[in-house]
Order: structure tokens, then C-alpha cells, then sequence
């Protein structure tokens, strides 16, 4: 799945630090080895000594910290920091988080990745008393309802609005003493904790961010699980107890880097293990297996084992591809869009290609992938998907929220397959995806998310119940 | 091998348009396609109606154009470009070709892929005669001894002035009424031509860039072969009839992208076949076969097949590392290096890997990466290289001019070996290596140039003699 | 006065357009010829049919503006813009304006020229009702009175928040229907509004943004006003009748632009006259007469005038001074402070000289300027201050809030002129200071808020009440 | 005059350390003094212990260093900088200097002010000898013709090769053992020497940079003069002895710094002169007088003492116009010219004015001012021009060589009046000049070049003859 051009995207990736030298640069580098989950935006609030100093930018974190002197300002020994995709409307400087709030009387910074589903109602109830919100993004609201609770304690005045919330959630919150840990009550989004050699502790969306610091992996955050972290040590509390496991089925076929292990479950092996019984549930007599680079390499070298065909590179991205590239005139498009993906002649010329992608979301770059291919010399494409068809829309922390724009919810296999000009198109059973990924929760799915591919939300919708209609 | 820290470069890139609209924007397109050939500057030269126009600056493609507006002052319908490597000392925007050059009389434009060996002694004889050199590249020596032959016509003047040079060249040289191409009497360096659908022609280093304008593929050029391309049509001329086919045989193993065929050989087929017969050579017992990303990832699927053992990814390299990356104070320094690349835990812990490397020229990486694996819990890790021992520098176009600095010069297997830490090293043998790319020349080793690995230079060396002593 | 040397900073400017086609460029040119009375920070909001578009970020108008489309995508008709200076503390975006406050059931944009002397109060008191704010800057509190307010109309509403809030203020405010403008009690800050003669109105802090975009003068905007545009025309209502003028001296003697006028009275002519009358107060007997440029010009050629002596450019400004200058190492430091400077050798050699600067507030380059000019030849230096000693700090929108760094405050004339090295040292009269801006309001000092010199601050200073002591 | 929009510009300016610790800041120093002589490049090459290193780029003097390891990278005790202004067809970077020569046996680097008369002819012979320039630039001449040269020194090579171009130079040469400074034989561009308090020698085009580092005036440097720096101290040589002093006139005018004196004569006292010479020459009933800023500020205060009028401050220039401000569509073009100057209406309002302007070239922008003033309210305008009819161009460094831009070459004083819309126009007279800027030479016209006045060239004009013809 070439992400530029399926714009299915990660909401975001957080990364925390506590009781560290350099907690600074510790976030950077957890942040950079989590771009994967968020190109728009950037940003790193650490505390120094009682003080939260923040920078955050629209753009890569690289793009972001452009220069060391703006990194080497955020002093401290203890951060959170957050990359972030955002959609075309709300791109603008004020969601970028971590949000940081100064009031007269303390500071608190909040970052978060996931998507709250009652979160209008909750702005309009709260706008209602006269609050101001400075984002547009739903992460805000939580804030607003901590400063609103009459509850003695700030744990207890977090946990009460925690249970006012609803929807997918990571947040890291930062204050002058203590990071503060709330996943939602399903564990939507994946975050791990983990202990820094030189002592410290981390915590981060995804496990390659605790390698990326050499942190020792500890535990997984549970559903409900409201964990502080300050000079005393971790306390694991809960803001809830009715809590389900139903862990985000995408992050595993899609959204997590492969070097990742979610729930103890590796992602690369996870995919692979999804090519594997592809093949055996879909073969097709071909001569080479080929993957969609870079997210579906490892389900095609899957499917390749799997049905004992050579695995090979027919499709080859090109790493220097950016924002930057210019965009050429109407007559020359085509020509542009094939700097991003070529086909390898020598390889395809004359061969039966079984493509393996991990996913079918809007669909708009299959037919091209497919026509690459054949004029390379492929004689025939046979599409193999490594999930179930994506018909229904996300609200956990997913960029798509309107069932118009998914392919699957709206034509059979056969109208896709004609439409992709594929020799074939078949996809993985939701029953071979459970069993790809391997997760023995008791919970519905295995303790999976697989709302994307049979409606079946594990929470009420909320203010997005409207998007499940037709017409959206 | 991991280009940033190993440090072999190829030094160039070219790419040619004649008769074509757009040649500015197609000249991008081919140019992007060939950035790995080069990362240190890039330029285009075209002709408006016999009016050569450039544009070139240090950086890549898309930041030297980094806003439309300076591609689109390229006007014309046939141009050169070129993407540069350079070693530190001469990274200066005078050395960014393509060189436009512009005398009262006339305009003269040309772009070099590859390294002159006598150029520094053809430099001090010009020097004598008064002649001012603007670059410190050799590439500027070709038009001096152009402007000082008597020949009375150009073609003639190119022709004896071709004759002069020796090493390693292909050359690109656009003039107001054509588009002139040359290679050297061994074909050192790729060149191929091609037909654009919509008419006129294109020429490039590699035919990933004539795919990547949608181009069909005509032929290679020769060795010794002067070509010149006009508005009557494409002539076939020689500069020299004493050639002897010699590529460069890393173009094979590592420096081509791909997708690019070689003399009618595919790249990637050649990286797997490399792979496929190492496995021949030297099996080895073990669980899973990993390739250093990206470039070894060809010949680790083609070891896995041989050796019939799962292909896995057990290394990542992030897609988002660039040059904007800051870089950390010295105790962090090894934290910023796991940036690169990562070892995927949950695939290698507990295995007996095979790490599959294309080739190993400094070394400088290969204990790193062993480090890596074993840290993410690999019980064993077999080092195969799908190259001989690279023992010997390179003098037509490749950055490294310098014995000391190739570690297969001067130690052993065996002393390689305890320095990385693997558990075993082997290497492909050259007859291996010369099966595997498959070339039927009637010339030594099928028409391959091999001198890296068995120090037979196809030409004397000029300037570079003493570049092969033990001192070097 | 070298503005950046002394550190006195206006805060803002502020521009809007009502009902003109091309708001977004005409808020542009308005800004542009306000860039003076803050370079820190500037930004737009526009009104596009009613959606309200808003791009700010740090740095000067054209460097925030840096490239076209960022200014072309603000569409609409109308538009309210915002130029700001800001203390270090508080150098972050989130404090630019204007700001743009998205609530679920409207859009509302504020600028805000001015101080506000009970803004903290309100900050705690309202956040005690659990607001949260977004900037640390006081312009945000108006917006939460408003949304607090319980009064049934928006007109209402604002008044009603007018009246809670203290100190110095301009506010325009967008709402997708109109634009709104409100002037503190005691007129501190000038607003003025003008008709274009293309049609729609505009409303700036000063006139020379008026003459920018061609616009006829209309009047000022008076103390207490509360001025409504919409589509019906121009509503002038009063959110309060309590008024009494005082407009801020410093405008006329330092802030403003020479071309504009300030209720009527031109600032280059009320310069002037300092400049004159001082000449008449504190006559010397010299040669030549010498200003500090640029704002002490007009008053040097007034004095000059007056007493009737050649006045001469002894003081060259580097127009070429800018943000970007390299700071060299200590050692250097001096020769590069000669760079904003230079004495004119060929004016001053042998001469005596006065040296009329516009006031005098930390004194730190006095000492400077006078050494420049004796080193360059001077035989005395005559030191004339066209306005009274300053010797008590500003709260109504000027950054000087702290007496200890304020000279006269702590130091006799003959301290000063010591300190200076200047042969003597005088200063301007508060009667002179009068006489020459020569407002006839029925007020005290005649409409002239002249608690610089005199410490009769028109309002009480809530919030800043211990900034008068003598601690701070 | 507004340089911006009239177009006539000064080529370059100059400036070389020799024996100073910091030379690469030092030369930043001066050459940011020199700023307003060049806009479109600036470079430095330093002498580092034998070794010259060059930086150079497109852009004003702080764009181009906009990093401080740029400069710093810059090592050693001597150098040489240049900042440049070009013409629109030759702004490349290939023509920033100072050029650096490396030869196999040598390295020499060279930067020039002014403009060969015969460079073509000398480029044309010298391309014939097979030579090849690197720049389009005609300084680049010199450093060929040197290298052709039989002499057995450096230095006689390098008086050979004066001897034989033509026209106005000022010459800073650095070798790694000198610093060479070279003036034409007549003295058409100033260039002077000076010592700094720390030691060693500083050379700049105008005395403001002797004063930008703290460097005492030693000398101007004469007509045919070779000047030699090195440890050894200062050797006066010449290059010939056919001298004729003719200083450029328009540095006078127009293009040097207020506070630079030229031969002795300061230019602030030159200007203010020549303003009231045309007082007594061409005085007029009036108000009060206006000067055009910057430059015509000096004439205009001299204007108004002369004939004892009041001089205002009737235009006001914008200090942050710059090249990044955003030009509008077609409709609002008028309304964006109007952001350089600003009338300033409270003080020209029912006024008769005399606006004193330095000179008119193109004359592009005189109605635009009258207009301005007249919109203002100014009830007439009498235009004063402080220099004679400008009707010859320019050949010794100025960019303007063509007849036909040149207003007063085809106009008549009335014809202009009218254009101008102006109530009276009258320019100074050749003899008031000469009286003003008071050079006592005992050479035509004082030792003044007025070429531009009276068509009288103090030399052949080679390769320019045919500009001077009606057809250009």
C-alpha cells in the first residue's frame, strides 16, 4: 500500500521519558524512529525542573528541529513528545501536540493518539460554560474536563474525566512531577513501557521506539489502565475496570514499522504469517510472488513460502521521493506519478505475477499498480490481498471516516477486480487473519479491532453514528 | 551495506533529452530516477533555440529545485542533467556539472560520468599553454582539449580530443545543434538510449531513468562509440575502434538500482543469482536468512531460495533518515546510529541468521550490524558477503582511490571475521560472481571488470600508480 | 533612539478591511506600513463569506508572508491583521495574532493593540471557572468575558467585557457579519478609520497604513468607542460614556511613523517643534546640529532651525542591518556594534557639535554615540533630549514595565551627562512637550497621556501597582 | 534617487586584510559597510598559512554568510571580499567574486571593481589562444592575460598584463604571500588604505570601511599605482606613469556612502554643497524644501540653508521594504509602489515645495513623486536636480551603457517638466559640480570624470565606441 497515494493514515505516535539525562534528545530519536505514524507535524514538551518548555511545527521532525539549538533549549529530565498526520482541513500549527497549557497556577502538557468519539458533544456542553478551545482537535477536551472536575486530587479529577471520554486513546500526560499514562478501555492503540539502561523509564505507540533508545522492553499499557510515573517509581492504576481487549487489527496489517512487537505478537511476522495463509487459502498457479514495497513485503515473502514460488522485487519504490518534488503539467502526470513506483522489466517481462498488497482502502492506485506491471511485460497479475475487504469506516485514530471513499463497501470483488484490471483478485478470510496474528485474548475476534472489515465496533459511535449511513 | 557509513560512492549520474517538449521537467524525472547515483549537487542545461540555459546548485534533485520556477526558466526541447557525488575536499558548486560553457563564440555544455586517469598530468600541460581551469574535476579537461585542437571540424576536434583521455568516461555534451554522446574504449561506465512515445530521444546512465519517462529502450552504447543526436536523426560514429568490453561490476552488486538493465542483464535477477549460487558456495546451517536493506535484500532472497531457508526481514532501515538529522552529544552517539537500521526482535531472537551483505569495502559497519542482531537475541550470525573480497581501489569513476581504507587488503577472512563478530565469513568466489551476472563477452572475465577484486586494471593507470602501493 | 539597542517596543499594530475585494493583499500593504511598531510576529485573518481564515507565524510581514500562496489562500473581502512586538519570555506562536477562536457554533478573531493593567485578575478569576487559555498574552481575556457574558446579544456582550477589562486598548474584532472596533476609555492608543476609494472601509492604527492603501481619512476613532461595520455601513455606539482622552505621548515622540497624523497633529511636524522649542529652552552655543537617526531627525532639524545652525548628517544608519548580521566573538564586538552607526568624520572633525536624540530610556547607547562622534573628531558633544526625562514605566501597551531599568528614574542630569561623556545634557520641558504636540483637549495635559515623566498614570494600575516600587 | 527603481548601480565593491587576526570577520565588517555598492553577491577568499579558501554566493552579504560556520570556516590572516551588483542576464554564481584560481602550482584570487573597456576584444584574442573563461564577467580577463605572460616575476606579469586592458579597475589581488592592489590610470573608482589599531593593513573602495573596523586612514591609492602587502609591509610600485586623475563624479552624487570621504573631500559636505550651489543657481519662491530619501537628503538640507528655507521631511522611505515583499496583481501595483516612499500629507499639505533630488537617469520615477506630493497636497512642486542633465553613459563601472534609457539624452528640460508633471524643473550646472565637490587636481575638470555630463571619456572607448550612437 503506497501510503502517499491511499491516504489512509495514522493519527499519530507518542513517545514519553522519565528520570533521564538528555530527555530531550531520548524524545527525538523515540519520535523519528515513530515518523511512520504522522508526517504533518511534531513536537517535544520536557520538564525542566518544575518548568514544561514546549517546541512544536508543522512538518517532519526533522523539518521541525531544524536545527540542534531548538532541541538543545528543551531542557529537563523527563519529556513527551508527539508526531502527527492530520487531515487536509485541520493542518495548522494550533493542533500540533503536544499541547501545553500555562495556567496561573500550573502547567500540564498532553499528548495523544488516538480519536475521541464523543468529543463534539463534549466541546458543546463545555463551550456551553464558556470555555475557549485553542485546537480543533478532539485531544483538547480532555484537559478542559480535568480543569472542570471538583474532584480533590489530580488523579482523581483525571480519572473522572477519563470516564467522560470516549473512543480510542494513548495519552501521555506531562506535569511539573509525574507522566501520567491513560489508555481507553479497549487498548485501540498500542503503547509500551519500557526501562532505559541508564536508568529512566520510556514510553512509547510502538516497541521500535523503545529499541530505537535501547530501553528494555517491561510491559504493555492494559485497557483502563492509568499509569504514574514520578520519582517514586510507577504506580499502575485504573481509571476503569470494565474494560475489553480490542486492539486495532490495521496496526498490525498496516500502520505498525515490522521491527515492532504489539501485545508480545511481531509485526513482520504477523504479516508474513497473513501471506502465508493467503496462499493457502487463495493459490494461483504463477511464476513469481511480488509485494507492494515497503508495507507489503513481508505478507508477499509470506505467500511466496507459502504457495513455494520465488519471491522476488517486481516493484521498486524510490527513497528519494518527497514533498519536495515538483509537480509537473496535466500531459506529463503519469510520468511523475511512475517516479514513485517502477516496475522491474527484467523480473516481471513474461512472467504470471501473484501481487501481493496488504490492503485494498480507496483503491485508487491498484489499476495502477497493476498496468506498471503489464507494461513491464507481465503476462497476467493475479491481486492477492493480505486482509478481509476494508468496508467500513474507523473512529479510533484512523484518517477515514466516510464510507464513500471505501472501494470494498460499495463493489463486489469481480466489479474491483475488472476495475484494477487484474487477472484475478482474492483477499484474506477474517478468520485467516485471526489466526495470522495469532493474539488468545477471550475477547470477541481474539481481543481484535476487525470493525474495519464487518461493522462490528466494540464501542457505541457516538457523533460519528451518521457516518455509517450511505449516503456518507 | 549501508551507503551513508560505508562510504563507496559512485560519483555520477547523466541523463540526456533531444527533441522532446518539456525536456527541462523529463530531464527532472530522469535525473530523480538516478539520485543514488549522486547526492552532493545536480544540474540541467537546455537549449531554447540554440540558446543553452542552466541551472545547478549543491544538494539533491529536489533541493536544488527546490520551487518550480527555476525548472521552468529551462526552456527548450533538449537538455542535460547530471546527479554528483564528490569527495569532501571538492564539494563546491564550481564542480556541479553539467559545465555550461560560454565563449564569444559559441555555447558548449557537457556532463561526465566516471574518473579521468591521466587528467591531472593533461592539466599541467594545458596550464603551460595558459589555460585557466574553472572546476577542480577532471571532467573540464575534455573541453580544453577540444578548444585547442586544430581539427576543422567539431566532431573531428571531439574525436582527437576523446583520443587524449584515459580512465573511465561516459560523456553527455550538448551544443546548440546536438546532443553528443561518448563512452570509453571499455564501456567502464552504462550508458543506454532510448525513444520517448511522444517522439525524440533520451540517454541515461541507467534505463531505470528511460522507464522512468516512459521511454523504449533501443540499445546500449558501445565502447569507443561517438554518437551524435540532431534533428536529422541519430548518427553512429566510433572515436575508437580498440575497445574491449570491461563494466564495472559493482554496478551489478551494488551501485544500480534495481530495476536498471545492464548491457541487457537486470539488475536485481543478477543481486539474486549472486545470492542463489553463495548459497552454493557456501551453505551454512542455520534458521533464517536476513539482508542488509536495501541493497542487499536481492542476493539475502536469492541465499534464502538457494539454501531453501525462510527469507526474513530482520533488519529495518528508516525510510525518514536524512542529512537534517541532528546529530547527539558523543554519549548518545551509538542511540543516533540505531536511527539507520534496527533488528526486528521479534524475528531474529533466539535464531541462527545468515546476514546477507552485497559487499564489504571498509568494514566499518559489518561489526555494528552483527552487534545488532546479536543484542535482539540472534544465538548465531553467519556473515555471507555475494562478492569477492574487495581488495583493490577503484580509478574510473568510483570514490575510493585508496588502499588503506579496503579492509580485505589487508586482513584475512578469519581476522574480518573475530573484528565483526560473526560466527563465520565467506565470500562469493569471482567465478561465482561472473556466472551470476551471466555476461557472454569474448573479453577477459566475459567482459566484466573485476579489478576491485583481482587488482587487473583493463588500462595503465596514468596519474594512479602510485595509488596501488602499500603506503596508499 | 536605536530601537534596537534601547529596547523600547511599541507592541503592535493593528489593520482591518471591511467590504473591498483583494482584504488579504490591502491587510498586507496595511501591515507592511506598520511593521515598525512590531517585527516579532505577524499574521492575517480573513473572512471568506462568512468562514473565517487565519495564517500567522513569527517574524516579520514578509518573512511570514514569505511566499504568495500563503497570503492568496486567505480569501474574502474582509480582514482583520495583527503586526506585534513581544517580550522574550513570550516569543511563541501561540501568542501571535490575531486571534482566531473556532467554537462549534461561530468563528471570532481578535487583534488587540494595547496593555491590559487587570488582565491577570480576570486570568485567575476565569480560570477558576475552569477556562483554559491559549496564549499567555492578556488580548485572549476579552474573548472569555464574552463568552461568559449572559447578555442576549453579541453587541451586549462585548460592551458588557469592555467594561470588565483595564488599561490601554484597540481592539478589532471579525465575526463572519461584521467588524468591530473598540478604543480604551482614555484613547491611549490611536485608531483611525478611512474609506477606500474603490469602496469598503479600513481602520488602522495609524493614517500612514490609510495612505498606504490609498484610503481617504475619515476621523479617529474616539475613547470609549465601540464602532460596528457591516454590510448596512458604519455604526458608531459607546460601550462607555466615562471618557477621558489621553493619548500616549511616546507616539508622537518615538513610536509613530513621521507621515502619520495622530488627532490631527503630524508627527514629523510635532518632531519638529520638540525640536524647536527645545532649541529655545536649551540653546548652546556649537556648530553644527546633529540627529540620532532615524526618529531623532525631525526633531534635530527643528532645533537646528531654531537656533539656527547648520544641521548636518553626522550619524549614518546601516540600512543593511538586519536580524541576519553575524555577531562576532568579544574581542570583535565593538567594530561590529560601529555597524548599525557610523560618525560622519568629515562632518564632525573639529566641531562642536549637538546631538539631539529623540528621549532617553535605558541610556545604554548614549555613551556610544557620544564616544563615535568625539572619536571621529568633535570637539564637544552638546546632548539634547526633545522630550522630558523618562522616568516611569508604561503599562498601557508599551514594553518598559519596570522602573529600575529606567535611567532618569535613578540618575541626576550631571549623573547622566557624566555617564554619557557628553559636555552637557538637557532635555526637553513637560510644558515644551505640550506646547509642541499642541492638542487642545479639555483634559489634563491637554489630552496627553504624560505618565513617562510625570508618573500621573490616568487610570488606576491594578495588576502593576508594584511595579512603581522602588524595587522594581 | 530610488535605487530601486531608477537602475542605475554602482558594480561593486572591494575590500582586503592583510596581517590580521580575524581577517575573515574583519572582511565581513567591511564589506557590510560596502553593502550599498553591490546587492546581488558577495564572496570572501582567506589566506590560511598559504592556503586560500573562497565562499561566495548570490545575495546580500548576510544571506550569503547566513551561518556563522561559514565564515568561521574561512581561516587565516589575510583576504580579500567583494560584494557585487550585476546586470539581470549575468546573475550567476559562476560571476560572484572573488575569483579563485586553483592551479596545479598555485592559487590567486582576484576582485575587481569597475569595467573594461576592451575585455571583449582581449576575450576573444585570448579564446583564439584556446583559452576558456569560467565567468562571463569581464574581470576574469586579467588573470588569463597573466598567465600568458613570458615575465620571469609575478609582478611583472602582472604589470604586463595592466598595461594591457582598458578602462576603470580597482584590482584586489591575493596570492598565498600578498595582497595586490592595482588602480587604472585615471582613478575612475576610489580605493583607499588604512591601518588597524591591532596591526596590519586594511584596503576597501570607500573610506566608511576603514572606519567599519576601526582602521586609521593612511592613503588613497593614485591612478596607475601597484601597491604590494605582504610580511614585509607596503611596497608603492606603478604599473605606469601615464596617469590623469578623473574620479568617478557619481560616486559624489550619488552612489558613496554619506560618511566616506573621497580624496580627501567628505561626501555628506560635497552633497549638502552641491544643494546649495542650486540654491543660489536656481532658486525658487517656495515653503518649504524636500529631499527624495536617502540619497538626496544631504542636497536638499543644503538646498534649504542656501537659499533659508525650512527642510522637512516631506517623503518617507519604508526601512522594511526588501525583495521578499509579495507583489500584488496588476490592479493593486500602484498601491504597492507607494510602500518604498510615503508622502507625508500633515507637512506638505497646501504647501509649495521644492523637491531636491540628486540626479535623473531613466527619470522613472520623478512623476510618480510629483504625483505623490501633489496627492498629498502640495500646491507645487519645483523639481531641483543636484547634478547636470545625465546624457552619456557610463563605461568604467556603472551599469548603465545604453543612450536610450538615458531621459536628459533625448528630452528637453521643458519636455521633462512636463512628463514629470512638475511646476519647474532646473538642474545644477558642470561648473556649480566642480565648485561643490571641490577637487583641486590639476587635470580637466578638477581631476573629476563628468563623462556622464558633457560626453567627454577620459579615454578610447574600445569595444563600447558603438554604444554611444543615437541607435543605442
Amino acid at each position: 500500500m503506497l501510503n502517499e497515494v491511499k491516504g489512509l493514515n495514522e493519527e499519530c505516535g507518542v513517545f514519553g521519558v522519565w528520570g533521564a539525562k538528555n530527555a530531550n534528545y531520548l524524545t527525538y530519536l523515540g519520535l523519528h524512529s515513530l515518523q511512520h505514524r504522522g508526517q504533518e507535524g511534531a513536537g517535544i514538551v520536557t520538564n525542566d525542573n518544575g518548568k514544561l518548555n514546549s517546541y512544536r511545527n508543522l512538518g517532519l521532525l526533522t523539518q521541525v528541529f531544524y536545527k540542534p539549538s531548538l532541541l538543545e533549549s528543551l531542557k529537563g529530565d523527563s519529556a513527551i513528545g508527539h508526531v502527527r498526520y492530520s487531515t487536509a482541513g485541520s493542518n495548522k500549527i494550533e493542533n500540533v501536540q503536544p499541547l501545553l497549557f500555562d495556567f496561573t497556577d500550573q502547567q500540564f502538557a498532553l499528548a495523544h493518539n488516538g480519536n475521541l468519539t464523543n468529543a463534539l458533544t463534549l466541546k458543546k456542553e463545555l463551550e456551553q460554560k464558556g470555555d475557549i478551545f485553542k485546537s480543533s482537535s478532539d485531544s483538547e477536551v480532555l484537559m478542559h474536563l480535568i480543569r472542570h472536575s471538583d474532584k480533590p486530587t489530580e488523579i482523581e479529577r483525571i480519572k473522572e474525566s477519563l470516564n467522560q471520554i470516549k473512543g480510542g486513546f494513548a495519552y501521555l500526560m506531562l506535569t511539573p512531577d509525574s507522566l501520567i499514562l491513560a489508555l481507553d478501555s479497549h487498548g485501540f492503540r498500542p503503547l509500551s513501557i519500557g526501562r532505559l539502561p541508564e536508568g529512566g523509564y520510556v514510553v512509547a505507540s510502538e516497541t521500535c521506539a523503545l529499541d530505537a533508545v535501547e530501553a528494555e522492553f517491561i510491559r504493555d499499557i492494559k485497557p483502563g489502565e492509568l499509569t504514574i510515573i514520578n520519582d517514586e517509581g510507577i504506580t499502575v492504576d485504573a481509571w476503569t475496570t470494565d474494560t475489553k481487549m480490542a486492539i486495532c487489527s490495521m496496526e498490525y496489517i498496516y500502520f505498525a514499522r515490522p521491527d515492532s512487537n504489539i501485545l508480545g505478537i511481531n509485526v513482520h511476522t504477523a504479516r508474513k504469517h497473513m501471506g502465508k495463509i493467503l496462499a493457502r487459502e487463495q493459490p494461483v498457479d504463477a511464476d513469481i510472488v511480488v509485494g507492494v514495497p515497503n508495507s507489503s513485503l513481508s505478507a508477499a515473502s509470506g505467500y511466496a513460502e507459502g504457495i513455494d514460488l520465488p519471491y522476488e522485487m517486481g516493484l521498486i519504490k524510490n527513497q528519494y521521493m518527497g514533498r519536495e518534488f515538483i509537480q509537473p503539467s496535466q500531459e506529463l502526470r503519469e510520468k511523475a506519478v511512475r517516479q514513485k513506483l517502477a516496475a522491474v522489466k527484467g523480473v516481471v517481462d513474461g512472467k504470471r505475477v501473484v501481487l501481493v498488497d496488504d490492503s485494498i482502502v480507496r483503491g485508487t492506485t491498484c489499476a495502477f499498480i497493476v498496468k506498471l506491471l503489464k507494461d513491464a511485460g507481465a503476462t497476467e497479475v493475479h491481486l492477492r490481498i493480505a486482509s478481509p475487504q476494508f468496508k467500513y469506516p474507523s473512529f479510533y485514530g484512523i484518517d477515514i471516516q466516510d464510507r464513500k471513499e471505501l472501494i470494498a463497501a460499495h463493489k463486489s470483488n469481480e466489479e474491483m477486480r475488472q476495475q484494477f484490471g487484474a487477472d484475478s483478485l482474492e483477499f484474506l478470510s477474517q478468520e485467516g487473519l485471526i489466526e495470522a496474528i495469532g493474539l488468545k485474548y477471550d475477547a470477541p475476534y481474539s481481543g481484535l479491532d476487525l470493525s474495519y472489515f464487518n461493522g462490528d465496533y466494540p464501542t457505541p459511535l457516538y457523533d460519528y453514528e451518521k457516518n455509517l449511513s450511505e449516503d456518507f
